[in-house]
């Protein structure tokens, strides 16, 4: 087995399976720790451990003989966090906080925590948004991400614990579905292969950095062996699409018209978010590779392979 | 009676006391809200409630028919909060939503928060440190007092609710009493006057930026009708002193050398901290108006006046 072992939190989701998947093929001796999966099948290569994350007792039971922790928990959306902000400081920023605690007991030697790249800068002034930049989020999901990585910073500080925060965009691809209003690419071709109705909120003019998953798993991976002093990193795939061009796009690979049905713009939205990315390329030897063609196309075939 | 009305949150305390005095003499209708007053003296012209900042309904019927915040309480201290940092965050940054909560149902017209120009920076790498220097505090007091910040911010955006934000650096004056390791000015003095040891950590090469409380409470009153589009102002002196020279001059005025206990320097402090304040002074008309040595002499007198 390749070293070190990993746990990882949040296994059950969209990027948790991607990076279990991608870090058992690899060789790491791995555990999915979560509430659910959603695509038990995809995990079948991989330690299953069912747990709640605001649980610490089942949390330190799963995490025991793992020496990194890869942290994808967010247990809000940036819609449900403004509604219930107390609930969603304590479900993300306390929980995490025992989740360090435990750590600390336990001996990890590394957090890789994914935080937010589209919400943690808020509305920013320079595109693309470098990770110096001012971080003013506009949405509560931004301030307990925020918070958690100030956490982090401070745990390693005070005890050690050695910690990589990677800001990651707006990822698709394969075993995101589309829930609570996220995975807008996912909510376009599954819809579409069905010809349903899809809702969007805003005009379509907003710009998003979409990056392929396998892209992301990729930047986890490296963060995982990274010896740098840099402990943030923008992941993304540089380039911003409005959500006008992603939809034309989806037409064009299935070959058909969307139905729409436009809804007003929220007000968590801010205009345009896109990452630089040129310290990830410099420090961890990480570019996105997959081009949004590509990614659009593989993942319409796995939709295309599953019974949802 | 001057407008608007103002509530002072905190407002038994150092600051808080001198605030409330200060608005009292200016015209301003004013309630001091604490859990206690060390100095019920000195709040005699102000009305008085006895609450705790984390009971909401203590707090909404205290707020009632106010129409300015001062929100001058933290229940930690940059030791504390290290210590126990789910609790620093649950009685500060959660108890701070549920007042948000309460000033937004209430109607309240602004909100002035005083934040921590010493810890909200962390070890900066400009001095004097600006506003837009990178927020990366090294101790979890200076998380909360962000997250904090955060959040106001983004009550304005969804609810208007007006807010500014003071980053205050090190203040000292007359009602600070050096509890739970704060205060080393009233420290020095207050002990040097008795003649007694007093605990320093460090070797007294720390610099920190002390400015007098009038001046402090100068930038909360000019805060309170500021109609800028700035948000957040650091208030200090500009000036950096070493520890050493504090208790150099502290000597000087008592014309006496102090006993000193020198103590190893805890890992919460950074090493030097001084704020760029031509902020406040471009946008509040805000400048500190009282010399270091001036400040000492005032902060002496009332020591000599008071039986502590």
């Amino acid at each position: 087995m390749k070293e070190p072992s990993c746990i990882v939190l949040g296994g059950g989701g969209f990027l948790g399976i991607n990076l279990c998947r991608q870090l058992a093929t690899a060789g790491y001796r791995v555990r999915a720790f979560g509430r659910r999966c959603l695509f038990p099948d995809a995990l079948r290569d991989v330690d299953w451990y069912q747990g709640d994350f605001n649980n610490g007792a089942a949390l330190a039971s799963a995490m025991q003989t793992y020496e990194i922790v890869f942290h994808l928990v967010h247990a809000t959306t940036p819609q449900s966090a403004n509604l219930d902000m107390k609930g969603d400081l304590e479900q993300n920023v306390v929980s995490t906080l025992a989740l360090l605690d435990i750590s600390r007991k336990l001996g990890i030697k590394r957090i890789v925590f994914v935080s937010s790249g589209g919400t943690i800068y808020g509305s920013p002034k320079q595109i693309p948004t470098p990770e110096t930049a001012p971080t003013e989020p506009i949405a509560a999901y931004g301030v307990s991400k925020l918070a958690i990585e100030k956490y982090l910073a401070i745990h390693e500080i005070l005890y050690g614990l050695e910690y990589r925060i990677l800001r990651v965009s707006n990822p698709f691809g394969p075993y995101q579905i589309p829930v609570k209003n996220q995975g807008v690419i996912s909510a376009l071709l599954s819809r579409g292969l069905r010809r349903e109705t899809i809702e969007i909120w805003g005009d379509g003019s907003v710009v998003r950095d979409y990056v392929f998953v396998a892209d992301v798993i990729a930047a986890l991976e490296a963060a995982l062996n990274d010896s740098s002093s840099e402990r943030v990193f923008n992941i993304g795939s540089g380039c911003g699409r409005s959500l006008a061009e992603v939809i034309a796009c989806v037409e064009g690979i299935l070959g058909t018209r969307l139905t729409i049905d436009w809804r007003r713009g929220r007000s968590v939205d801010v205009p345009i978010s896109v990452l630089a990315v040129e310290r990830a390329a410099t420090i961890l030897g990480w570019t996105p590779t997959v081009s949004f063609e590509s990614g659009l196309q593989r993942t319409l075939d796995w939709w295309r392979s599953v019974k949802v």
